[in-house]
């Protein structure tokens, strides 16, 4: 894994009731991990259907290491605050940027290979991408009523992104879209 | 290495004694080295066998590495605790939920290589996996008596696990199951 | 990513203010991120266009690597102390060992391939080596009057870097440098 | 880098005599980054000689990795107590394990491909090896009277392995040991 979540440290005391209190540490920290391994997984499924690469993509993809690096700052930050408001904007802030800066490596590894090829074609039109920055903006605005909400909106988001690009990995197996109507001919 | 342990910081004085006073920081650090160098060497051999992933396997293996990473947390909390009673259990449930992902791991990779192929067929019946999962659970049930016992049982899992999966080691170099009656006819 | 920088802690309070108040922290950051993503492109560049190493080459990586290790020590000291005279010199110096070290590097590899060969005339006279060097002891020695000033000079220093080694890039592309002469003919 | 040196934290304060104060930190530091540097050339240029590895090979790297792991702990106990006896003591005595460490790695490489392989006639009769942990027991001995005796001694073994196993280096490169004799006739 390119980016390692720092684990917490444990309580200083031995009994349960010490480790229950790290709550919002621990949820902040499955949260974060499963969208490090979303991005993890996705830059594996879209890696391996890029042919090569430019100088573009790979600042592209500094880019989105960028934001990925901060991720263990903001989930720190939330965890160790109880979810309280600002730390929970910062944390969408984030993973907005996260979102946009993996759009932007897409963007540039579908130009470098051209919209008619493999990759190209296996994307097509990034609509998830697209709505997690949407949902990602209104949990933003609601962390300020809020920020319980925030925080199910971002999980929210975690569960339409679980799924790995199927569109991808279907397409590299097949190496053609599946077309029922050419099997009937 | 995927998982890096956190070597705990030295003692502040300089003095034999100081140092000897952290042995069990030192025997939980060790047994926890075992216990990823044992999954990161079957991990290895397994991985080794398959010949493809699909989005399944990758959460499969993310799913281990969650319960991995929290390996060095758990670590860390035991040794510095002097094996209390909770965190000795946690190590445990740790222990117990890594055996479980690695079960899962081989399942999908199974399912999704066939029984029949060379995979499915070197892997067989992972009686050491469930072994491993009632001893795990005894130790924890234990460490509310005493958890030396649970310390031990630590210990006899990895002694058990200690040999790396010589089944698919064997299987990848005679490609075929060692038959004495097939060299006799 | 070869090195990681450790992200600063997050503050303890969860106002917005004492998040600003880490600027001198996420400048540095942002910056030495760059530095490192710019040392890593370059290097990626550069070890594609290497056919085979030998020690010295091993030992020119060892030493880049070294003086890349002590970026976040600098980075760290800068950051905590708001750019004070003395941490704005270490991380200038940091910077123009880096600087040598990769020099020594590309020398290295020149001369275990050959001035003839792909990467040796790929590379040619390293001027943006050469230039950043010099830039870096001015930044040094501006650091006495002002440190803000030294600052900016690193930040043009990553500008005049920040595009890849595109001489390499087209070299391994085309196989042929450009020439618009032998296409007349 | 398989493992990575913890860097040593800045000084709080930001003049130069705090950070001159560091100076056993830095020593320790770069000592221990040219030992994990030498263990990780020779390691590649090893490695580069195998053929296949086994699981005895596999438990030997992990047995090289554990005591290397415990060379930041050693280092930063060492460095931060200003080369007090016992620090000192246990460094060497880590540094010993890792030799014998990194001589049963060997054993077991030369033992899997055969005394006549490339890699045996390669390595040959491993003298470096023997003389460095002769070296370090002295400097054990030696750390009782004068710790500063023992760190040069320590860096004397650093200077004998600083040359990479260049017999293995060679022998990949030709594939034949060169014979004089043989280019006469």
């Amino acid at each position: 894994m390119v980016l390692e979540l720092r684990v917490p440290n444990g309580p200083h005391q031995t009994d349960i009731a010490s480790l229950l209190k790290l709550y919002p540490v621990f949820l902040s920290y499955i949260l974060s991990f499963i969208y490090v391994g979303i991005y993890w997984n996705n830059h594996h499924h879209t890696m391996q259907a890029a042919e090569s690469v430019n100088g573009t993509i790979l600042w592209a993809n500094m880019h989105l290491l960028f934001w990925l690096s901060l991720v263990p700052f903001v989930t720190g930050w939330m965890g160790e605050n109880d979810f309280a408001r600002w730390p929970v904007t910062c944390y969408g802030f984030v993973l907005i940027m996260n979102a946009i800066a993996y759009g932007l490596l897409i963007l540039a590894l579908v130009r470098h290979h051209g919209k008619d090829s493999l990759l190209g074609s296996a994307i097509g039109k990034d609509w998830k991408g697209n709505i997690s920055i949407l949902i990602y903006a209104i949990a933003i605005a609601v962390s300020w009523l809020n920020s319980t909400i925030s925080f199910i909106l971002y999980i929210l988001v975690a569960c339409i992104w679980f799924i790995p690009d199927r569109r991808i990995e279907r397409k590299l197996v097949n190496e053609e879209p599946p077309c029922k109507n050419e099997v009937k001919s």
